[in-house]
């Protein structure tokens, strides 16, 4: 089934007359969701439950989105409009309905909808403005019953997005030098990920000491010999894979990175055995806090973010926190993927993040991806 | 001056005591701006009229921020948050102030104040919650007075960006090939934007038919002989180019495209002449569409988008629009950076657009870039 009618059978059962996505320089996500193409003027996409698809776009966009909804075989109706005045005429006619669900997050810095903001409060304020009489209620549960868990097909598109990054991971030690800056190495990246998909996010290059930022900002640092992060991911098919190895550049690296490695690696595999369909999201980092304290780590020191985070169309997706601050009631669900990143820390020297990709099974998960069990040495 | 202390002025002069920038997974471009990294996850920027500027990060981010912003020797005070809990009690104390601005277009879809419209609508529900009393105003004239024109720095990254773009496209006929995809091309120019900067935008690549779409997204289409059409940026030092030009692949093109090359090329040197301080907006596009109609273009038909645009940190940058249906009183400003960019699309045969980056002067303007006087044939 195609999304827009999937979407509106979502509608239909809460009975909501339609979904109002509102996008301007590519500040919603699910406009390309849905359309399967980037549009990045100023456009409207409105899911109708009965079925009577639109999509309002500029002159110049309109034959584009109409040819990648025909190629999806989508029956939407494109329309165009030519000034800002027909722009809101139109706009009245698709929000003069009883209820229209929007991308918005109630309260989202207190709330757990967050992950549903996205409308801009002065267009929200604006719709509110055209369509006094209509009630716009959120759209957090149609995105979570749309993206929480995966089709088989996104699986798949999973898979294929894990195995094609891994085969770049395992190719770094071929042509990455000392020397070469930490850009160069992520412009190449990028580049491998552009000709298949595009770059789930900028992706993480980290020579030395600037591992130890987990998010650090690949700069023009010159590799050096000694630890080397890349943390990086392609998405394919709408899928975003997550990747982290970390490398030793050099010789032989010391006890105490190999110590580490190998507990991160011990840390993940005890943690992956709680990643499970009901199993409680908050476990999972817990048993990998207990494992790196019994080996002597001070991982409220050294491992300074959560164990793993939802993925998917976005690479920090929507899902369950995987944390040991969440909530109780938080419980994984069937065919939902999750980073598993255990990581330790130290500034001024260096970091290991060992990330992989699982998805949620009963009785357990398959890990998608894989870490060398031993740090590859180059 | 630095941009903290710049915007802390600004503030005194209108009585406001603080700008506050909420972030999260980059969706506010001020957070880049102000801090000159990129900071992903959930942050809060306060910069306060008396100097007293905050950061609110989270532990994983808060060092990576320290060592930028002292770097570029920034007195900014980093806290870091470990709760949800903690976040809102530290934002409580940020916004416990009379008037803050935030980045909110008042009635977006309605007003010309969409420029400044960043903050989700959940979020700034939450900070009238969070701080009942505060009266949170609009940042647009704030985002206006610091960005609408350009500072002697910023002109001078702007002209470097363009002059490394201008570079990547004199070199495109040495490497291209007939039978490499449209996203080849594109992975290959990100490479070499990523190398220096970022691009600024998705490059565009579009062979044959697809130029006849202006925003068209490179895709595993293969290049064939015909047109092939480049729309690509560098950002560069936080300042973005934004160039096309349009090739013919392969022996020589066709009467009509020289043809309606030419007149492009001649109605942007005419266009040029009106793009000068104090001049009005309007103009600039209305004399590009008198010149393409006196050589028989349909121009409401055939040239689908306005002239130009503002450039700057972002691609599509604030700044006045630069189209015949601009308001009267729109007038360009001295140091404003804008795109000129006439175009002809022939739906299913070809598209031709040639676009420079001008930067307003008084009397007339400065083009920065150049399209080639002829066609490059390769």
């Amino acid at each position: 089934m195609n999304k827009f009618d999937k979407a509106a059978g979502l509608l239909k059962a809460r009975n909501i007359d339609g979904w109002l996505i509102s996008c301007n320089e590519d500040s919603d996500i699910h406009s390309t969701y849905f359309l399967g193409i980037k549009s990045h003027a100023r456009h409207f996409i409105l899911i109708d439950a009965n079925g009577n698809h639109q999509v309002l776009a500029v002159e110049m966009e309109a034959p584009m989105i109409r040819k990648a909804l025909d190629q999806a075989k989508m029956k939407v109706n494109v329309r165009v409009y030519k000034s800002g005045e027909e722009m809101l005429s139109f706009l009245k006619e698709l929000t003069a309905k009883p209820r229209i669900a929007v991308n918005f997050g109630e309260d989202s810095l207190q709330q757990p909808t967050a992950y549903a903001d996205y409308i801009r409060a002065g267009e929200l304020q604006s719709l509110q403005k055209i369509a006094p009489k209509t009630d716009f209620v959120s759209a957090a549960d149609l995105i979570m019953a749309m993206r929480g868990v995966k089709t088989p097909e996104e699986l798949k598109a999973l898979r294929e997005a894990v195995k094609m990054t891994l085969d770049i991971f395992e190719a770094i030690p071929k042509w990455v030098k000392v020397g070469m800056t930490e850009r160069e190495v992520m412009a190449k990246l990028h580049y491998e990920f552009f000709k298949i998909g595009e770059p789930s996010f900028e992706a993480i290059v980290a020579s030395c000491e600037n591992s130890a930022d987990p998010h650090h900002n690949s700069s023009a640092r010159k590799i050096a010999k000694g630890v080397f992060l890349v943390d990086a991911g392609l998405r394919y098919e709408q899928m975003s894979s997550d990747i982290t190895w970390t490398y030793w550049i050099g010789g032989n690296p010391p006890q105490d990175f190999l110590d580490a490695y190998h507990a991160l690696m011990a840390a993940k595999k005890i943690s992956n055995q709680y990643m499970k369909a009901g199993g409680e999201t908050a476990v999972p980092d817990q048993k990998c806090r207990e494992y790196l304290a019994s080996k002597g780590y001070d991982h409220k020191k050294l491992f300074i973010h959560g164990l793993g985070h939802a993925l998917g169309y976005e690479v920090h997706d929507i899902g369950a926190r995987v944390s040991s601050v969440a909530p109780k009631n938080s419980v994984f669900e069937e065919n939902a993927v999750y980073s598993n990143e255990p990581g330790l820390y130290w500034q001024e020297k260096w970091g290991i993040r060992l990330e992989d990709d699982i998805i949620i099974k009963k009785g357990g998960c398959e890990q998608v991806s894989y870490n060398p069990v031993d740090p590859i040495l180059f």
